[in-house]
């Protein structure tokens, strides 16, 4: 039995399929990421390595999205729906999974590190001086930046792609550069918006490790910031830099 | 209705959309390059992490390069405008849109930062011992490698790309891959260039802040150099490196 | 003379070939990637660079992986074996190679290496205050994810790959691509697990230091963990993230 | 007038644009590449940063080769020339436009640099406690995993390019990805091998900053090592790695 849950045609199977890959993708970002922001400070207490924390990440976010095809992210999720890329009901599933994903990826970092080095599970937070205001504005523009380079790497009318749909990429040569691109503009982001604001862009993977460490200070950013940044990106994407060749096809 | 303005035909709204994505994408290049500069005095003022910053301001090229297909540079605009790949009026359209552009993206980073830590903004100046002359010499040559391999990047008789045209690339594929070179290109300048001259490459990179922080020294130097390096490396690509396939099309 | 010795027609000289790629591949795996570890520790022994040893095991993988076409880990060739990818017969030659290649490796790092720097060849051990079922569970998540990525990148319905069989990949282009991601997968998952268990994620590779340096304390570790691992991550990605354009190709 | 100096038909015209090549690009790979060291001890003399180091060789190496197309490597050429892939004469020629190169840019780098932080030029030599011995070895398995690569990449039996010929690549898509392995190659390497030998693997990038700083200790192991490792892995590829598609398209 197919349905028309999401606008390509799809199996409940499929849908299925797509719920488990966010769930464990964004669990292993977690474990991953948030374990690398561990791993800076047990190496190297006094000079904390941002570089490594960028890289990891982003490479990370390259990795997964290409093998699971994921979001891994509600603003990304949320972006897509409100521009019916993919349907509202999906989405909803998609977020509660993200967020199962990173409490369950939180949980198992606390379980694998020892414990005097668990340090706050790299639960994103204001560095000193930064107020809530700017944090927000940061988080919003690195949303939004993000959700260009995501539209673009999505733009079926730029590439070799055939299949539009909610997932970053269709054929394998076209996914791992597309993924390369976004993982690339995460690491850079978090090389600027790290110190600052921990450079979330991504309400899930601020909520996991905030849930399991009870950290909720100023968690009201990391939701509104990112999903506020993805809405004005996709949205700016598709009115200012929708390509020529694009209008041209649908318009006969 | 249509006009020549571009060599490709595009329309008003081509046009349009093409200043607006060098505004937005030369802002954000600001936003997030220079802000990794204060992020790296930020978290470690004593070990500057001149690798993190290369590569911040490489994978911010590609990525945006990628997705705006803009050029974000005078020096590159105008080396196109002046070997015909753009009409003067495009160029000089997008060098005022640059200039605002980072100008508006380095008084976001005012807003965004923390005072104490707003550190002149990264505006690129010289370094102790080094003279003006040795400066102009290495934005010079910086800026020519970079445009011999955006001219190769750029190069329609080597690849898979169908139109030519103003932008870094045309199809999906070519332009991650492309991109991607260039990006790598300008991180691997900065880890020379970088502590001596601030390794701009870009006289719009270095206007934007300069407008800000109100540091005109040795302004100059970052505008001679890279436009001359720029207009070179363009010129000596397509008289010494051109592919001999290219010449046999034309020569029927 | 063939046999079918692998799925896909090989010759007795085919097998040498990869026997020989496993053993050459694990032996320079092993001499570049233990190298950059004594390196970082001889240029810097106060600050180990973790992002440096990552990076290169990372770009290491993803070179040998594309030139030479070969697994350089037990527990890859193990899991493609268990689930029908290579023969077992294969499987049991490759993992002897990898072995005895990087334990060749080994020896050579010591000829190489001025003897007061050699500092433990770079053997995979526990950090302190990390349990053996913690880093059990470390060696088992890494390889897991490992496994995830390797099947994407190996997953023939997904791109341009028009031979199945026990190598990377078969296409030149898709193999750079596909190694790519493999090996910045490596890398992220160094960045973290690296400081923690040494993130060997390769039986072989923890083998060959330890066999030159005697070191064999939590030995099985490295065996068990990673092997686990792989098959979990082989079914995993068959059984949950199998595509559904795979599925209906087979069922005619 | 065309003459048979390279097997495939070329122009003299493209012959001297080979030769002009090889002799600017070695040149801005001294300059970028020996600059980066400089850098790196101007920026923080304490702690030397390999890894910014290695990265800014092997992405001036990936960039100026899918640029320029050229060697801008000795051992590189020679092993082309003993496969009979490029001819005698234009090895000769490149060779000595190679050394030519490096001497320029070494040059140049020592009037752009300030007088103190000039700092021996980035010259190869062997650190404290690595005998000559070990550095010809490790200059022997360095290059001769480098030209397994290079081969690997220059395959014209593995993927899309359709023109045999001595330069890396052909088209552009395949251009940039297997340089992008190269340059990959070349990081890693220098992340091992750098701190010990300097990590030549070039005799012309030796050559150069010798001639200028006059610092001719141990030379010989330069131009030996890379030679020997180079012959070694181009027929190493060649006869152990050849692809059975290969000679079965040889063998009708």
């Amino acid at each position: 039995m197919r349905c028309q849950v999401l606008h390509i045609r799809v199996s409940w199977r499929e849908l299925c399929q797509g719920v488990v890959r966010e769930l464990i993708g964004s669990c292993l970002l977690i474990v991953v990421g948030c374990g690398s922001v561990l791993s800076a400070n047990f190496s190297n207490p006094k000079v904390f390595n941002v570089t490594g924390v960028a890289l990891c990440w982003g490479m990370m976010i390259a990795s997964l999205a290409f093998t699971l095809e994921c979001h891994m992210n509600p603003a990304v999720s949320f972006a897509l729906a409100s521009t019916g890329q993919i349907p509202l009901l999906t989405c909803a599933l998609y977020i509660v999974a993200q967020c199962m994903g990173t409490t369950l990826g939180a949980q198992i970092l606390v379980g694998f590190t020892p414990k005097k080095f668990t340090w706050s599970l790299g639960v994103t937070q204001l560095a000193k001086g930064v107020s809530p205001m700017q944090a927000l504005g940061m988080e919003f523009i690195s949303t939004f930046l993000l959700l260009l380079v995501v539209s673009a790497a999505n733009d079926t009318s730029r590439g070799t792609s055939e299949q539009p749909g909610g997932t970053y990429m269709s054929t394998s040569l076209k996914s791992v550069s597309s993924n390369l691109v976004v993982g690339l503009c995460v690491s850079a982001l978090i090389l600027f918006f790290g110190p600052f604001t921990g450079a979330s862009m991504n309400p899930a993977r601020t909520f996991g490790p905030s849930f399991i460490t009870g950290n909720w200070k100023n968690h009201w950013i990391y939701w509104l910031g990112p999903i506020l940044g993805a809405f004005t990106g996709v949205v700016c994407y598709h009115f200012l830099f929708q390509t020529p060749q694009k209008s041209n096809t649908r318009e006969p």
